[in-house]
């Protein structure tokens, strides 16, 4: 069996670690998020990436959910001892040795696609991870503080102000000229089924179906998608943020038809959302906290069910 | 008074170090070898500088002479993980954080004197570091091993082969097109005396008086070196490897000719070196050894008082 996956980070990158237990001899491709990349002190980091790499390669820092296990932070310290911005966002050492390795071969003209390969060389994540494009397509979000009205980069509305201050608009800057990255479409196009997993449905799935044909060429198959609201609040991060800022309530109602039925066939939602429902889509209720990794492969296991 | 210091690494580091403590009104303008740069995982490294800087800035690993104090391989051990190379070159954790941030200005546009000036304004080095030239002058060896003749990047013979393959030419590739760092020549001009610390004198100091226009600066003025053998051994190094390369004995004699009597007015050896003699050189003996910090400024003293 084919299974494509488009994932976001943490809850993305669990969930994966479910379905490569639940369907072991699957071929799983995932096509990941970049528009949360960004460049930091001249080294380019790809937190969606490295958090499905480093989970399903067994590097993960379990308790945060990202960023390496055993992580120390002293280039960061010094880094700021030398007075340098951002000092907000958490570069570990060990992390910033794969940004590196990255930056160095981006510099020599590889595509992000390859160098993903490269890094998964050393993870083996028992998944194809591609990026979702090789080219620059970055989340950026309007706010409107005591500094004024203004675009941000993602990470600095995500991270810093931890989406305190209202996103008045997401928009993926670059996202029209960006293609799929090499094996994108091909690998859609051969899946049996298509899985959504319970990511941020606006600035992780929904930032991939930005890309011009990724959309249309997963609207073409079987399509499952679990949610990631439970009860009318997000299971983790802050999705009701984003969802909020294009004018949708966070709710499985209402995430299901942001999706719409061009697009899934299937969603599967938490039993206390019982009851959720939309036309030409097949809706199942089954308990979603991934709360250890047998409840996430049991999860896994619904949404291929739900497939079939 | 007005001093202007030649200087590698780890011995012109120390020396200058001493020459600070016996003349802490004098203004030190120190002009600082990059020959030995390299640029590494895409990262700039400028050894020299670095030595300088932690040294007189109190961040040096003293045991070792070069590094951090408190140091740590978080990083390198990645890198090693994912198969890059080289993995000869031991850049430490905080280190990294020098080398990142100069890459990052040099990426920006601003040349490595003004980069070395806005690292000096955490360290605070109490002299004015620049380097040489702000345009790239590499030194190359010319070697022949098993893998046949070819030349190699300095720190790959020095670092990873340790000097053990005899060099047969030592080249400052770049040097005949790379002018003066801005203020190199200024304080030349405008110095009272110009010491010459036992740094190495072929691939440090000679390696700067190959910039075009520093010799003839230098030679102007009263100058003063501290010869950096000893008994007819380098106090630390291998700079016998680099005066065989070019010829010259390892002797106080050979390197007091080698930089010649057009250069220097004034030459200090170790005692057991009495009777190392040049025309127009007055020659000086006192206890070389740079035991400690007193030891050490009292040869700088010694220097100054030469050049008086």
């Amino acid at each position: 069996m084919r299974i494509v996956s488009l994932a976001g980070g943490i809850g993305g990158a669990r969930f994966l670690r479910g379905l490569r237990s639940a369907a072991p001899d699957a071929e799983i491709t995932v096509i990941g998020n970049t528009g949360d990349d960004i460049t930091l002190f001249g080294l380019r980091v790809c937190p969606d990436l490295d958090t499905v790499m480093y989970t399903l390669g067994g590097g993960i820092n379990e308790e945060q959910g990202w960023g390496r296990t055993g992580e120390s932070h002293v280039v960061k310290d010094e880094l700021a001892a030398y007075g340098m911005e951002p000092q907000w966002f958490g570069l570990g050492d060990k992390d910033i040795a794969t940004h590196i390795v990255r930056t160095q071969m981006l510099n020599a003209g590889y595509p992000l696609s390859a160098i993903t390969e490269a890094l998964c060389a050393r993870w083996q994540p028992g998944v194809r991870l591609i990026p979702m494009t090789d080219d620059r397509a970055e989340t950026h979000v309007v706010i409107n503080d005591e500094q004024g009205r203004r675009a941000v980069h993602f990470q600095e509305w995500w991270v810093r102000l931890r989406a305190s201050v209202p996103a008045e608009q997401i928009v993926l800057v670059g996202a029209d000229d960006a293609k799929p990255a090499p094996g994108v479409i091909e690998a859609l196009d051969e899946a049996d089924v298509v899985i959504l997993p319970p990511s941020n449905p606006v600035v992780s799935i929904g930032t991939i179906l930005q890309i011009p044909g990724i959309r249309e060429a997963v609207e073409k198959k079987t399509v499952v998608g679990v949610s990631p609201i439970i009860g009318g609040a997000p299971v983790r991060g802050m999705a009701d943020a984003c969802l909020t800022a294009i004018g949708v309530e966070t709710s499985a109602q209402a995430v299901l038809e942001l999706y719409g039925s061009r697009l899934l066939d299937g969603w599967l939602v938490a039993e206390e959302d019982e009851g959720v429902a939309l036309e030409g889509v097949r809706v199942v209720a089954r308990p979603l906290l991934m709360t250890d990794p047998q409840a996430t492969a049991d999860i896994a296991r619904a949404a291929l069910e739900l497939a079939r």
